[in-house]
């Protein structure tokens, strides 16, 4: 038997069942499991559908490599995703069964067991795969922590010269798991400098990468940042799922994507591994990535479960304002968006009330979100609630960024249009000929 | 990266697109593949509906260890098919993705790669993958020939006491790929006798099991084996897949049954790997192992195909006779059974003719024949065509069996009541009360 079994953790959640064992919960509540990051939401039915009209397909056996649609639709979503220039389907793109497979047989395929010292470095709190994986490959572990003080980045300064010098896989999860923590440009750099320097693969496990509350703000990927810095992608594997994107954590689809020369040996690896995916399953992943609208109301629908979590549970703990304030925030976009006035307003004014308590009223932030609500008003003709967000958010951005910024003169502008709208046009005419304020005010830092 | 990846042969099917590159194929011709062992026969409606009545399922993440009803379906179908007194689906099943997948891990579980001289006893010819998963492992394929001097059983007897003593895993296949050799209980006692003596754990690879030509004579499974020779599973894994059973090689469904230990380990080694099977295939699968009809059919139709293409490929290879016979006498028995008396004819009649020119013509198991084909035109009234069949048979089981023998006597009663149904009664009565023929013919040997 192979004895590196015995170095395993116990899976988490048998785990957490041992310790299950040992509690009696109230009778009177009803259990809701955090345990497995598993989605609540139905299986979209176009992806089912199309599963369906394919189980024809089941009466062959599908290529280790994935068929050519698959690949095409994979690499397609990625330069879209990703504004990528382009990406070889042919050499750069792999299904996978689901990333947690892609992720425990890639480390079996890049690591050298034959090297007693070999090290793989992944971060500290982390999915516990990357831990297996690294002990069944005859690799040691290395954590780096990622703690609350440095926003939940892992801390890759900590780690000695000397276990960098030994490290052959560098495990990456952006958005974190459990952190949420997205990596930024800076980081990249650092991965990727690191990387050049000792010569280990990085493997990015953005199985998250759909989950975010701010349409037009989606999370930056390592294939991004890699364009981004001007680098191609040596070294470099991406992880990604449709379990979480597209709520079908059943179907097991995934793929892995970046340095073309390690997915052939990867690719290698996999035809005696048997990680082949169903045609049937392919086809219904083609669906899948070709469309973005069930992605976004997937996102609409966690928005809205934070915005209405998040007070609940800041009753009890600490939970930072940003996060909740970005989903009550782009909530109220969502029903703005759909021209459902009544039902974004309160959370546009519960964003603005937040910010108004946690950074101070004369906040650059508290204007944009005043003016956010003044316009939600100004759409349902609402002026005399209008007026005064108008106001506020005109004085504040004048009394940060002075009298003759584009910013303040658009401001004041909206104002006057509303007074205007008002049939005020004198009071119009009034703010609209205003001089500029006394230079000496400050930017707020 | 793995230097272990270096020792793979590269994948047999790429090694045969190389070959058909440089191949100019006639253009007359079209193009029939025998490379993959790929069933054409179309899926079942039954468990395309099964799996498509549980798409919703696909929203959730399957457990590793497979869903009780698939375990118990299984468990189920092992007793049924193999008489086996009872198998704990808890401890001794878990369903896998395919037999091709778990062969591969298996050997990654049970290898221990701290021991550099660890061996890996298969078969040759082989099903790739063992060598594969031998070569990842750490360990050393050692082969062991099976010969057509030995009806291709591996030549077990050749492998240095110095090999055995360093083997940790001996992969098996029966019935075998390519060469159809199912191992019988003497075959097993040896496999068994081996395995107690030098602790290796074996690893039966029945993955076609369910193909054969004579319903009621199945072959023989390794855990059948193991209870028939009165011990339990210990060191004992089999690998079964409904991929070539029930026409669903694109699905990925299989199991391991066998030692509890083992499966235990295998189980914490596949909570890493990622293997688990989707709760929508589960449900298609216990559909498929809980019915037989389509099974039955399946092979009705490999009967049929072999039947008519045996005679084609005779014509420009040496094919062995045993193997057409079966084909096309359970043809002739499927068509019988169906009433079709005419569709069945001349595949019996076929069947009579190889033995008569294979066996000579008084060879019992000719008398055989010719007693069925008899059988047949008796049933369709044509008693002048059944009376010399009856009479032959009657002739060769006298010679052969001497006068007495109750096998003599009932093709007696057989002879003499076709000529009463006939309307020869004087004849009927002459043949029953004749007396016993000298008794010094011997049987054939």
């Amino acid at each position: 038997m192979n004895p590196r079994l015995q170095s395993l953790q116990p899976y988490p959640f048998e785990k957490l069942r041992e310790l299950f064992a040992r509690v009696t919960p109230s009778p009177s509540l009803a259990h809701i499991s955090l345990g497995i990051g598993e989605p609540r939401h139905p299986t979209p039915e176009f992806i089912k559908r199309a599963l369906s009209e394919s189980l024809g397909k089941l009466a062959s056996y599908p290529p280790t490599a994935g068929g050519d649609a698959l690949r095409q639709a994979i690499a397609d979503w990625l330069v879209r995703r990703y504004g990528l220039r382009s990406i070889d389907w042919k050499t750069e793109v792999l299904p996978v069964n689901g990333s947690r497979e892609a992720l425990f047989a890639f480390a079996q395929t890049v690591l050298d067991p034959s090297r007693g010292d070999a090290v793989v470095v992944c971060p500290n709190p982390f999915y516990q795969i990357y831990e297996g994986a690294a002990l069944l490959a005859g690799a040691r572990p290395h954590y780096a922590n990622a703690m609350p003080e440095r926003g939940f980045a892992a801390d890759y300064a900590s780690v000695p010269g000397e276990v960098w010098r030994r490290t052959q896989l560098l495990y990456v999860c952006s958005p974190g798991n459990p952190t949420g923590k997205v990596l930024d440009l800076g980081d990249w750099k650092e991965i990727f400098s690191l990387s050049d320097r000792h010569g280990f693969v990085v493997a990015s496990d953005e199985c998250y990468s759909e989950v975010y509350f701010n349409e037009g703000s989606a999370p930056l990927g390592a294939l991004q940042a890699a364009a981004q810095l001007g680098r191609g992608f040596e070294r470099l594997a991406v992880f990604s799922s449709l379990s979480k994107r597209s709520n079908v954590p059943g179907m097991r689809s995934g793929f892995v994507a970046g340095d073309a020369a390690i997915l052939k040996a990867f690719l290698l690896y996999r035809t005696y591994h048997g990680g082949a995916m169903s045609l049937a399953v392919q086809d219904a992943s083609v669906a899948a990535w070709r469309d973005e609208a069930h992605v976004r109301e997937n996102r609409r629908k966690y928005a809205e479960k934070f915005a209405r979590v998040t007070p609940l549970i800041q009753t009890a703990l600490k939970v930072e304002a940003p996060e909740a304030i970005s989903a009550l925030g782009n909530l109220g976009e969502i029903y703005s968006s759909q021209g459902k006035y009544s039902d974004a307003e309160p959370f546009l004014a519960k964003v603005l009330q937040i910010k108004e308590r946690e950074l101070g009223p004369n906040s650059l932030e508290v204007a944009s979100s005043a003016s956010r609500l003044a316009l939600l008003y100004y759409c349902e003709s609402k002026y005399d609630k209008a007026e005064p967000l108008y106001k506020k958010s005109f004085q504040i951005r004048e009394l940060n960024l002075g009298a003759k910024d584009p910013v303040v003169l658009q401001s004041l502008q909206f104002y006057a249009a509303l007074l205007r709208q008002e049939g005020r046009k004198e009071e119009a005419q009034k703010i609209e000929a205003r001089p500029a304020r006394s230079e000496n005010s400050k930017p707020l830092s």
